[in-house]
């Protein structure tokens, strides 16, 4: 089938040092299992704070991956 | 990786009693399959109703679920 | 546990014909491996255009489908 | 005609117990005058409150019904 | 039954004068048919222009009524 | 009065054939009561899937007609 | 100053037991120091689980408070 | 400290003349007590009914104030 | 081609008077180089204080209007 | 300078036919002027009914353009 | 009482040097007078230009507080 | 005329290198043939991956300008 599908995954990706490498860890994170992850877009930026600190950047997000053919796709039901 | 990632799922939780209690189901349903489900997040409030009763309350709501480590991610496209 | 539960997944469905030939190529790919897809809703129509002709229709959507019972729910964390 | 067509009402149901009871009473309010009312979905949940305790939960819905024939459908505009 | 319900209902009024007086023309309207008319919640301000000046504020607004008794709701499915 | 009011009523028109035609049904539907229908609005479009083939498009979206006349204008609350 | 006016705190009440038991706490904390809290909406609802069981419920809401009077009101920039 | 930090407080203002002068009483309250407001952006305008006439304009709306120094920032949680 | 195309600018409008004021404002400005403006649509009024007084509304706005003909179409990327 | 930069210009396409071609519609008009037109997003579909038939579809859309190099871009403000 | 409430409070933070950096910078301010700061929420990044160069970047976000016992809650209306 | 009028664009600035750069460069491409932009703000942050990188990150970004004359405005439609 010519036509390609892809599926969105949302994730949080964190990071105590800055929002986009809490988008990076996610990514990676991602890539891991699904090599085919092709973008990304950022839903909600969030983190948690100590001592008037950032200890936690937490990045909400989808990312989007091709499914390439009908035989490699795995059942993901809950 | 020190990092945590988190994976948000949609699901919908139904039960014939009340909205709490179709989130209830709806979790334990996620907690069956992912031992790791942290939090959740009411995303709509919907229903069916015969003769004037509601049948079904029906909860869509997001899962989040810590992604522990590389080696247990299991491969979850489409 | 007679209560059911669904899931929400979303994927993009694309068609170089139509936006209604997008979505049903999107659902089509989700039978293949979720025999229990049971309805969808657009989240949003997009499309890539060259020298002023749309080539290709993507339709963001939700696809939503049962989960029948606790032994057939397969693992799907990231 | 075989192709069903629905309208949505928006209802605001009361009750100084629970917002679930809100939900019940709107609805069945809805259903004494429309026999159809097939489905209800929570738009936005409010309450007055007096002394420090809620005085009545208010859920804003819209709740959905069949139009079965043309020659059924009464005329309804402002 | 102590438990009040109220409906909301979606309309446009308009004015070659005002946004204020557009919402006035508009529940006037809604008056005449319906003399419980209790609150307004604007949703959206437009306006038709002519020439460069604007020959009507339309805006649509919620108007919502209470429903007093079982007995005095007509029917009003479309 | 010379400024018109206009009211918007929210409907679900379903078709087994496409998208366009769904809001087609719902369309005709509402004109048999309404002669005055001027406009629609998509507001989301959703459907069935049986089989993994889309057995119903449901568009949700609101129409809007003009109230003409205050002594035309028939009751409609709940 | 005869019109009145009201600000909107969003607070975040928890329990353990319900989503509703959840608005009271929020609701009676506020009162404890807002004796004029007249009215809520909730803005999400979301929870923390362990071990598949909700062990806290937390709903995000706006209070809504009259101002009295100038003299009464006291400064609460951050 | 020489980057300038905004506090956004949400208020309703009212009046029985115009959505406009809604917007001068909310401000001209909270100036009473913050002498810093510097701008406001309208969240919903709404209203109340009576015998077909608005009594009240109601406008909700966020105000934003600079907080000048450290020392000069009184405690503000509920 | 006889099916006409619209294209939607945004702009803010500003005055010390009035919303609507502002809105004429923009308007006025918008129809010195663009003849064919249509319509507008409110997407957001906010406004400047000094000393608990409205300095400038500002309200921002979309303005659509009718593209004509091909040859007289300038080029407006950026 | 190697990272581009793209443009997004809001269309109304419109067409008596099918939202479709009211899509390709407003594109072929956005092509006659701008030749690096490469996506669009659809924003809303709307339509024009007489008699009960949709005599015009207008789908609001965004058309996104790739801005090649500095010396090509005509300036666009209002 | 062991049911916590917490508050959300609405700032901007702002910086000459990046985003993140206004995170911090309103962040650290409400912990100057808020020792329970425990999260916060990004709702929009904006900034202000000059020549070409972000000046200041401006950061709306709400931050979130536990608000501990009823003896410690100052009261906080306008 | 003493009342400024400002028109918002829409761009999507993109950077290999991080998303406030992103924000940098599409300033700066705006700035090349637009004076007078005068502030911005983020839409969206999106971007592309390859082999688990972010090769891209995208700013999807309004920004704002200063109208300063009428003869100064050059004809932009479509």
């Amino acid at each position: 089938m010519p036509h390609s599908t892809y599926q969105l995954l949302e994730i949080v990706g964190t990071s105590p040092i800055s929002s986009d490498d809490a988008i990076r860890n996610g990514i990676e994170k991602a890539h891991l299992t699904h090599l085919s992850v092709d973008w990304f877009q950022v839903i909600e930026t969030r983190g948690q704070i100590r001592d008037g600190k950032i200890t936690q950047f937490q990045v909400i997000m989808k990312v989007g991956m091709r499914l390439d053919s009908p035989q490699s796709a795995p059942v993901s039901t809950l």
